[in-house]
């Protein structure tokens, strides 16, 4: 079969490009070696905030009397349920993406796809069988697997990575989730959530270290009252797995501790997978584990790309989602903008939850900004008062010469549904000013951009 | 006493206007009668939003099972303790103002105040000693309370309005909401989530009669699935309040109907505070309950502004603050502009929420736009189904020839944090493309608002 485009991977990566590809009129299949929607859709950022979801349901449930409601005993969870309605959610998903593909007349191809020569992709079925397909325009959209570090070797049973610690057979009774990424935290916010004990290891000196450093310190805060108990600053020297509990070795910055544990989740950030998809036999130039692309994901072989994990920026879905459409539509021949990997949001679904974009305000003093920070906690706001979230605080960050809108640190109930405003703010060249005249609805969490702006200013009214 | 700015009545357009006179310089006073904050802090806005919070908190209970959670038996919810929470939050949101005034160095007068005569306000004490002060620039900022209709005369105990609806000595067993704006269906739906009877009463075709008519059609669905009786098209002939329960006389399309229910609540809208506040003997022109103001609050009479609720525009607390801060920086000399009234967001904090900024599709064609629509449902969101919260839409409406954003339309969990995005793009005049290359992050509730805006533009990627 001849078409304009082949993708090889179906995370949100590829199959966001497929579909854009089939609305630009070209002619596309995907390949595809497990389950339609890759790691997110069923590894990753669904099933996770389905588990999530019951976490806050429960905690909802263990202080119901605050909110003047009477249960008779404690709540329980089954564990099993919640496992399952993850599974649910992330199937549903994945039929989701099988009938968006099927609607936008996307060729599935099943098996482990490989660049085979120049226009040609190979398809390795499970059975072993190989089939090759012409492509004009072949994207490379293969993600990435949790990375495994040699002092923390994953035998996926007591030393496990996230795709384990979201279906594991029973509650453990307690865990070290090593590394304190989004990945870490929302892992061991939702563990000791339902009751399991849980301690994060994190080598850096702060947790969810690439956020603003007063974002990590609130959380660590929050998270230690939670009862999660925190070391940073610290290093898994080793694990021993031959006990009942894990034995883990952890050097500290006054010395080692032997920490135990019935499971070990590594966090550690992710591996791309490019291994076996023709790579080398076609040239295709890597960094580091990264393909090399330009601004519109063109590799330096002619009708190959790469985008998602396996390239620059951050691994995040929504990135290799709108590198997927702007790849396509370069393709396509449109003239779409590179994309501003300054102004990508992060988001971290504990609870308090927590969501940024641009610049922290130590990497706006290093790249020589003059600042004005404003910041407004939402201890504040009457919406978190009457919600009863009054942790965290939105902070914004404001180059002092010209107004422009550097960057966004927020900890708090929905905040992750609240960063999308600065990220549009921000694409649209937003002053302060423009921030605090735009009328917040009252009452909302959202309210404390508007103040957190005019804080930055010596405007703000509820402070 | 001399003022620079005396502002009467200290709800959220008045006490923020003092905050934002004494940043500038200004030396003010506030006068207030009752508790600081007025109706929103005391007796709207805020304590509302903790009633439905128990709310929230109640059905998660009784969904538990669907999260993955066991309780023994049912929940039960402790009414006198919904209450007391709502009333305690309020309560702390009054004193937070108090904190504010003082903080701010404003002089908190206690008592009924009245423009006296040009540039003297006399303040009237409890006990009926008055007070004269002098201020340059005196706010009128007095509000509004409940609107009685003559068919539905408000006794307080069995026809109330919303300051009684919140401060019930029991919950009734049934109840007959009038009216089905923002506050009527915000006590139908919290009153039929804790388990009372309820039906809605509404004059016009739909509820929620300002929103966008999917919206309206939308939510009337859900909330009958809900257990809510509406009965749209209909008008309260009258209120029998001698028996037990009230009879209630409603006229349908179809002919008469005598309802019965043990409280009747009206909410058809508000009445402007207006009486005795020397309005006549200053000559300041009124018009249709409102008074007439220039596009920087100034009354016809010099030294005298109005804002809030009390003059034209959307009676909301958003806007009274907005209103205030405009009037007071206008007053110190500043070159504020004036207030856009086309993009006021405004909010019903039922379940799912509703949230809208501009024009709805109907208005759109009526003012003669030739329109783009683009509609995403929660169904084919991902963070949807992980949080179990798949109702309702996000609906955009753009202008065909510029792609002028003209509004902004939505139904579903949390989507009153969600407007304001929509609020501060029309704020800086974002088309619907710059919205689409705003990169939301994965996976939120507000990806709807990218997605619906390329649904509009034939790119939606997820239907």
């Amino acid at each position: 079969m001849d078409y304009d485009v082949i993708v090889i991977g179906s995370g949100p990566g590829g199959y966001v490009a497929a579909i854009r590809a089939s609305q630009l009129g070209l002619k596309t299949a995907i390949v595809e070696k497990e389950s339609l929607g890759g790691i997110c859709l069923n590894w990753g950022c669904i099933p996770t905030k389905a588990l999530l979801k019951s976490a806050q349901v429960f905690e909802y449930l263990n202080h119901s009397a605050d909110y003047g409601i009477k249960i008779n005993g404690a709540g329980e969870v089954d564990f099993a349920a919640v496992v399952k309605r993850s599974r649910n959610v992330a199937d549903g998903m994945s039929k989701g993406v099988q009938f968006l593909m099927k609607k936008n007349k996307i060729d599935v191809l099943v098996g482990f796809g490989k660049l085979k020569s120049k226009g040609v992709v190979e398809v390795k079925a499970a059975d072993g069988t190989a089939k090759t397909y012409n492509g004009k325009h072949i994207i490379l959209a293969t993600g990435g697997r949790s990375r495994e570090l040699p002092n923390l070797k994953q035998d996926g049973k007591k030393v496990i990575g996230y795709r384990q610690a979201m279906v594991l057979p029973q509650q453990p009774k307690s865990m070290i989730v090593v590394g304190s990424g989004a990945i870490g935290i929302e892992f061991a916010y939702f563990y000791n959530s339902i009751g399991t004990k849980v301690t994060v290891v994190e080598y850096l000196d702060n947790i969810v270290p690439l956020e603003d450093e007063d974002v990590s310190k609130s959380l660590a805060r929050i998270l230690k009252k939670q009862g999660i108990n925190i070391m940073t600053g610290s290093n898994v020297e080793s694990v021993d797995t031959s006990g009942e509990l894990c034995k883990v070795s952890v050097k500290t910055a006054t010395g080692t501790e032997t920490l135990e544990a019935e499971i070990v989740l590594s966090a550690v950030g992710i591996a791309t997978n490019l291994e076996g998809i023709g790579l080398e036999e076609n040239g295709v130039k890597t960094d580091r584990g990264k393909v090399l692309v330009d601004d519109f994901y063109r590799t330096n072989v002619e009708g190959v790309y790469a985008i998602g994990d396996i390239v620059k920026g951050q691994a995040l879905a929504h990135v290799a989602s709108a590198e997927g459409i702007i790849c396509v539509e370069k393709i396509a021949g449109q003239n779409p903008h590179p994309l501003d990997y300054n102004n990508i949001p992060g988001c971290t679904y504990c609870s308090p939850e927590v969501a940024s974009v641009g610049y922290t305000e130590k990497a706006a003093k290093e790249a020589g900004y003059e600042i004005k920070v404003g910041k407004f906690p939402f201890s504040a706001s009457g919406k978190a008062s009457a919600a009863g979230a009054k942790d965290g605080f939105v902070k914004v960050i404001f180059d002092a010469k010209y107004g422009e809108f550097l960057g966004a640190h927020m900890l708090g109930y929905n905040v992750t549904e609240m960063i999308a405003e600065v990220v549009t703010a921000r694409k649209l060249e937003a002053t302060g000013h423009e921030i605090i005249k735009s009328v917040h609805p009252h009452p909302t969490m959202s309210e404390a951009v508007m103040e957190a702006a005019a804080e930055a200013y010596g405007e703000c009214i509820h402070l």
